[in-house]
């Protein structure tokens, strides 16, 4: 795995810089409104971090023990955290985002375009805690 | 990045086997219908994969040459893969499900949960080719 990029946020603004060798990989993200960022949790890159298999979501001692993949959390056995972006601005080697679930200088791993699936919303369940 | 389960295809079945550690981290999946599945492309884990940066979405020449980013093309810089799934069964440590756009033996490096979210359908817009 290498980093393609680096999430920044400041007060005012969240982008994503990709990194040089990776910007030919930006053409044609001006045709999507939304991204899906995948991103490492590498705060939590140790052996502890990685070695939790269960949470209370949304750090929520009401809510039930779950386990992490069923959850969002940020402690998982591969750390990979993804956020649905909307797109704000596109100015390589920038991508302006309204928001991520990532603090300052976060790695980037990937960044996919967001296509909506009709088959999101077959027979949809969630449970009580979402 | 360690491998959590594995893809198996059948003509009858395609389900995901979780490795016996990461079994306690599927707790709770019984109350969603739908999961990201996060998986390696590993047929492609070469120097010359990694290195495309462009490709004709879906194959198709008639169809612009697109940054990777902008695709969901199985050649990228890292070679993660991610489908929206439902879940046909939750049979631990097996989860079977409807589909997914990799092949029979594929590392599986995450599961997520599916929660929707009202802003991915916030000024939605695609390209032509989708």
């Amino acid at each position: 795995m290498t980093p393609v990029g680096t999430i920044h946020k400041t007060d005012a603004q969240t982008w994503i810089d990709i990194e040089a060798p990776y910007r030919p990989a930006m053409d044609g993200l001006e045709g999507f409104s939304h991204i899906h960022v995948l991103f490492w949790f590498h705060e939590n890159d140790h052996a502890e971090g990685r070695q939790v298999l269960k949470v209370h979501p949304r750090k929520d001692t009401r809510n039930p023990l779950t386990g992490v993949f069923a959850t969002h959390s940020p402690l998982r056995p591969n750390l990979i955290g993804m956020t649905l972006c909307r797109v704000v601005a596109l100015d390589p080697p920038r991508i302006v985002i309204d928001r991520i679930d990532a603090v300052d200088g976060t790695p980037v791993l990937d960044i996919k375009c967001y296509i909506p699936s009709s088959r999101a919303f077959e027979n949809l369940h969630l449970p009580d805690w979402v």
